[in-house]
């Protein structure tokens, strides 16, 4: 098991809120996939772009996920959002706290998995994080 | 305990996808929450806008949100949302399946509450859903 | 020059509007992308999906694009978009008009380019529309 | 006429891109609109939720857009919006220029027009921009 952690800021936009003036919570996992993205990409010192050419996969597409709304944002919020990830054998957890002025809104726990593309079928299929990947979060 | 189910059909379409050609999750949220509006829509015979004037509420945000992703779907698919609704004392559930050809593509389970905006502050607070909107889903 | 037009019915969602109660207006170029797929789709009885398999291409990205947002539509609005095509040279253009109840909303024209992929370096580049596609919208 | 200026950078995410590996183009318009937003932030000192306390109205939508799509950019690149305003009558212009290493990727011209809502029937309508703002511009 190793573990990383990540934290950046997020404005809330005013396109990303409804007719009741919060946010629409699908935002919530778009900010939620681009802080997994960063997080992957302060250890391993490449964009996504990068990763993908470098290590040869499709992408790290989620197999679970579960979010608890504590307090809704609003736009003009600039909140934080922490980030964790855990490795476990054929996937591995990523943990992500949305706050505001130190408040938790949001808590989220995805289980991604990763994926490299069939050469012959084009279809995407999971295998095992690369150890050269691991070794990065170490 | 009341209970209503709603289906229909949605086209994932090009812009609903990533680099890796499938869809790009949040936007199932996005698919989920368009459904939960139908459903209301089917059991008041209203669309949402005028449920809002009708019931003077500001929506029925969510508390939680859990989904699992079994198989990928892209752009071109047509897929079925079946969505469930069971109403409990301070919240209520809803289940969609959303699935291509008859098999799951992804199970979702959020918990929603009735909100009311507090006409002294603005802010919104939530509330047991009316007798009146429980009827209807007899 | 060839033409072939379409029209299909779009229902404005509570996720597609902004604070302001009316539909955030990128969600209107979502909506022309989806109305261009349609027609393409229509015109040569395959899917994007199977059209780039098909025709080996890579999309019909924009070149230009512009609008003019006549009167604002709203969640559970259930609008028209009539699409219209028209083939030039080296690009082809396609018109929008989206209306409410008969009254025009939204009127944008697309100027889009056909791409194909390197296959040595990966990059797009535009080419003219194939003559088998064409014979499509004859 | 007065004018004034901004710039900001923004990330393209993996999810602001479809299965041609480049920006979905209404993604263009999402950043667009955040980056109005940061101007009218710039010079009124004030978040838009702020603003809309502070003048009573109801936002500053869309009369007409246009823009070219030049160079395509793609997830992990950090590209700078460059944003201009320039104050008419009835209305206001803004100009958008989207680059990546200095090199224009998209252009856009934006017509917005200032909006209150009427507080008899709720509709929205446009009103000149009030000199008191005009003069932050100044």
């Amino acid at each position: 098991m190793t573990t990383l952690s990540n934290s950046r800021t997020v404005r809330i936009e005013w396109g990303d809120c409804d007719p009741a003036g919060i946010i629409f919570y699908p935002r919530y996992f778009e900010i939620f996939d681009a802080s997994t993205a960063a997080l992957f990409e302060r250890a391993l010192g490449l964009t996504k772009f990068e990763q993908l050419k470098r290590f040869n996969f499709a992408g790290y597409p989620l197999a679970r996920t579960r979010a608890k709304f504590i307090r809704p944002t609003r736009f003009g919020d600039d909140v934080t959002v922490d980030t964790n990830i855990k490795f476990g054998r054929a996937s591995f957890e990523i943990e992500h706290r949305l706050s505001l002025n130190g408040e938790t809104c949001v808590e989220c726990l995805e289980t991604r998995v990763w994926v490299v593309r069939d050469p012959a079928t084009g279809a995407i299929k999971s295998q095992p994080v690369p150890a050269e990947v691991l070794a990065k979060f170490g």
